[in-house]
């Protein structure tokens, strides 16, 4: 007998009929001789409901309102578990829920963005032991001294896979609204297909450029303890895709697949002083305005200075006012230039490591078809251009045949 | 310094605006120098919401359904003390909310209408000491194993003066709609005045008459535990009602109060035969069938047999059907005769103990009004007659006069 942990995103519990669904979703996998502990999120729209409802009370939310906004959040959650029980019930099935606590799912006191620190799912085994089909509330947890706590976005997905670590499930699987990873959205490349198998770190270079399937700290918390998950739709019966770690078989795919960031916007400081301390002062004054970067370059230097150009999503842009301005006159730097209009396209895959001539296959793609490339930067499975945003489509289908992605 | 529990009710917290309201009067019973606990009820309407949701998934509610019925309707008052602890940090205070699990109300397994077992107040006196205004769920609580139970209705009143027993605080309020107990419904006897002191079982013969501001139980447990308490209304400050062990001065004033009960039903089984076992046998098929009996009334017997009659709410009635004809049959006795569009009109005091005559001034001033009484019930405290529903009114007014209840 398997022991498999699912989870179901807003969407998929997001009104009492599609409970139901997930109900018999369920039962079905329990009747195929499993046990079954299923992590559910809020019903799609409720989060957002009792934000409203908080800043109808609160109009300046300060540390100790962060306490309250996790009780008042997990009650989302808590709504859901107790109607998935109730449903499996009304369909003749055995069923428990239980709360983030009552799972012993354990975290540190940072409110509305907690960390787990240890999981003790003793009620969890008691009930699968009892034959019931056990509900978890995802998103949250209690700190050591009872407090209510969540884990920020991306949080039930997290609960599934740290559960799945606890109870040493068999198989982990993340139901969603979408089929699986694709190696290009689908929506930008039509011949984009279904990826079979990703390993964590291309799935987190996936993720980290605009795949957003799952958040990065959930693959992360996989990788870190071994726990592979399979991401598929809650809507049909297709396999999706697991997320492992890479095997030898993985690397003979030189790129997994192709990812697609728009709405970026490029912010070069021309001439900065060749010296140590220039490119610190003014990430740090980024950083204090809690500007999110993302991709830095810097050349090498000419003539005792240098450019750095960086990227960020266009609303950091706004954030940044005369800022960069300000900190380029105090390193006497020279010009400043900002623009949006850009976009990022990313090609991944741990076959590169062992794969030369990646970089020179995508440029040459992109040449071909007349698309400048602004910036470039690498990782050891990534490689990641700046572009018009109005070319991103061209290029990403034109790097997606390049690099054999193409549904036959 | 005194240790003050308030309690608002659903309507009290209805919505972000009135939780303000709560807000701003639990601060200022701080400022005023006072410990304060709050337990809070969900927001009107929430509950009704919230079983409407569980319909959906559940057309056959069973024993383990209960049990997350639980889960369910713990959200309402999770959410509203989330709400009302931000509240107060939004207008500068300090406030902590707790579920009833954390709050240490620990109840007995019976889900949907759990008892209290016990309560340790580990955790509302730690934040009370540190400062806080401490926000306790209503209705709420937890097994020993630590599954979430609720206490049916009536149940955050039994909450707040659980905990002001178990604080041992110095005031229990319980903050409503209404301005306090009245020595009749002011929208039958306009002459109605608001009650400023009543005793434990006054208070409890009223309840169980009509006057419905709080349930039997509530009351029956603060009267266990010595808990005085003040029922008040939320929206302005004028003082209401309290209830207490009987003193003395109580006692000088005979008829406490008029409670008027409308909506019953009546049925008489006549020709009883005068043997062991035949009310027995009626009123055991009554309670195999849930039906909820209030008055019962037989008389000393004549020639061998006695007629037997028994009130209860109209809609009771219908549950019925032909259960008493075949009882009656079963038993040997006559006729049964099944009636509504009849009302109970009781008077409650227990400086009726001490003095006599107050049933024959009961039922001199409804002569006077020619209002004909069908039935009679007394119990040490109160005196209970049944009459047609359309006479009800002038009765209490009657009445009201009477025992010299009028205001001046």
């Amino acid at each position: 007998m398997a022991l498999i942990v699912q989870k179901y995103g807003g969407t998929s519990v997001g009104n009492p009929e599609r409970i139901m669904n997930v109900a018999r979703r369920l039962l079905e996998t329990q009747r195929e001789g499993n046990s079954v502990v299923a992590v559910v999120s809020a019903m799609s729209g409720v989060t957002d409901s009792l934000i409203k409802l908080a800043r109808e009370v609160s109009s300046n939310p300060s540390k100790p309102t962060e306490r309250e906004m996790d009780v008042l959040l997990s009650t989302g959650e808590q709504t859901t578990m107790a109607l998935t029980a109730m449903a499996i019930q009304s369909l003749g099935g055995k069923a428990v829920s239980l709360t983030g606590a009552q799972a012993g799912i354990v975290t540190n006191g940072v409110h509305t963005k907690a960390k787990i620190s240890n999981v003790t799912p003793d009620q969890i085994k008691k009930h699968l032991d009892d034959g019931a089909i056990v509900i978890v509330a995802g998103f949250q947890g209690e700190t050591s001294e009872g407090a209510i706590t969540t884990l920020g976005r991306g949080g039930s997905d997290l609960t599934a896979i740290a559960l799945a670590s606890a109870v040493e499930a068999d198989a982990c699987q993340i139901f969603t609204d979408v089929d699986g990873v694709y190696t290009c959205d689908p929506r930008i490349v039509p011949t984009a297909q279904k990826i079979e198998a990703i390993s964590y770190d291309e799935m987190l270079e996936m993720a980290s450029s605009g795949s957003k399937v799952m958040q990065s700290r959930s693959v992360e918390f996989a990788k870190k303890f071994g726990v592979t998950f399979e991401v598929r739709s809650s809507f049909n019966n297709k396999p999706g895709t697991t997320v492992k770690e890479e095997s030898e078989g993985m690397e003979q795919v030189v790129v997994r697949g192709v990812s697609v960031e728009r709405n970026q916007a490029k912010v070069t400081v021309t001439q900065v002083p060749d010296k140590p301390g220039c490119a610190a002062r003014l990430f740090t004054a980024l950083a204090d305005a809690h500007v999110m970067i993302d991709v830095i370059v810097q050349n090498v230097s000419a003539a005792g200075s240098t450019d750095i150009s960086f990227t960020m999503n266009r609303d950091e842009l706004e954030k940044i006012g005369d800022l960069v301005d300000r900190v380029a006159a105090e390193i006497g730097a020279g010009k400043v230039s900002k623009r949006d209009g850009i976009a990022k396209l990313s090609v991944v895959g741990i076959g590169m490591r062992t794969h030369s001539g990646v970089a020179a296959k995508l440029f040459e793609a992109l040449a071909k078809g007349g698309i400048n490339i602004q910036m470039i930067s690498t990782s050891e499975i990534k490689i990641a251009v700046i572009l018009d945003e109005e070319k991103i489509a061209d290029a990403a289908k034109l790097a997606h045949t390049a690099f054999g992605l193409d549904a036959a």
